[in-house]
């Protein structure tokens, strides 16, 4: 048996999100038909984790173990031809038997985009969440450095998301400006909860807009309470941009 | 009667170009319903001129006249709220009576993006066209330098354009690098004629090939001879950026 490592980039517009299911189309469905169509076997492809409908990856990163003759070029090329264009395999790679995407994960890095304009974009609408009125960049960016550090990330987990707990390190929290009215928040950290970049990102806006001070940021992440934060933030703006293993 | 002046942005993704037409739906005819629906009577949008089916805009210009009491700002408000998502009217501004979309722009910008990288993008792939090959973007830029000037753009003109003259002035013709592999062609002119920026590309991308020398350019040029320039570049990659007053 082989094992490839695959980095993958998609559009999840269309998707039910990474995980397969009985209905609807999905990012990890897609490639084992396009898998099995090459190896003309069933291959199980392991990801680093799921991705929620709608939430859009530029560096996700799976595994598979088959046995076969193909190489990694091989491979990539015919599941870039098999695949429909909103899924791309931008690498893969021919790895030792152990590595495991899921288990060896390191750590991950998700970017998510607010248009802060006036007016909505008709042009990339699929990829950010506009927010019309005028968002306070220094308040959001205050708040989200103390996100930053080890901390029970209850507040910001999706309600009935069964975890053994909910601690994680926040390696980096930050709110930049890319262009004016062009704000990305960027974390990123050793583990994600259920929604939590959606979470975070809902309460920072809260902020942003002036309903709650950055100062309280904190006392939401000391409740452990999901009802002291903000709502969550919509799928479209959200990427995870990378896996380090 | 007033006049009011139309800055548009919109994805072509779906539309059949800008111009109303009997099948399928078209930029035009979706702002006319939206205009009819707010001033319950048939209202004419001149725009600045057309867009094929499939080409975006960030700033095309159209213009109405309309007996209404309604102000600029309730007509931006009310057609947002009426038109998809892929259609914004980014201003709206009562204008002179003399004003005329078509007849007083003085000099468009359209911009062409081009992915240069050795797998297609997924995010994104609706707003560029994606070429494998390393292109040669010295000597597209300077090829690009060879068609700055008033010439007659018969080359690269669609063949079968019924038009008085074929003479334009283009202002500026430029190849630019944004991100390592994201290559922008960007053109300003007096007027386009028919698929004059997507035949222009596919000649700069044939250059940028290697199989055409930045020199042939002028020769093309010269030529006049629709049949001596590149193939036609998909509509995906073209934006209509500006239109100037």
């Amino acid at each position: 048996m082989r094992n490839f490592k695959l980095t993958i980039e998609y559009d999840g517009t269309g998707y039910r999100g990474w995980q397969r299911q009985a209905q609807g189309p999905t990012i990890q469905g897609e490639i084992e038909k396009a898998l099995r169509t090459m190896t003309r076997a069933p291959v199980a492809l392991i990801g680093s984790g799921r991705t929620d409908a709608g939430v859009h990856a530029l560096g996700q990163v799976a595994n598979f173990r088959c046995g076969t003759r193909l190489s990694a070029e091989i491979f990539q090329r015919g599941l870039n031809s098999l695949l429909p264009p909103d899924i791309v395999i931008r690498r893969c790679e021919a790895v030792d038997g152990q590595f495991h995407a899921r288990f060896d994960a390191q750590n991950k890095t998700y970017r998510y985009r607010i248009l802060n304009h006036a007016t909505p974009a008709a042009i990339g609408r699929q990829y950010a969440w506009h927010v019309r009125q005028t968002l306070d960049r220094e308040g959001m960016s205050r708040a989200a450095t103390y996100l930053q550090g080890t901390h029970d990330f209850s507040a910001f987990e999706a309600s009935g998301s069964p975890r053994a707990h909910s601690v994680r390190c926040v390696l980096r929290a930050k709110v930049t400006t890319v262009e004016p009215g062009d704000l990305v928040v960027e974390i990123q950290a050793d583990g994600f909860l259920r929604c939590m970049v959606r979470n975070i990102v809902g309460t920072l806006v809260t902020v942003g807009l002036g309903r709650m001070s950055p100062e309280a940021v904190r006392r939401v992440l000391a409740s452990r309470d999901r009802s002291q934060a903000g709502a969550t933030a919509p799928p479209q703006g959200l990427f995870l941009v990378r896996v380090q293993y």
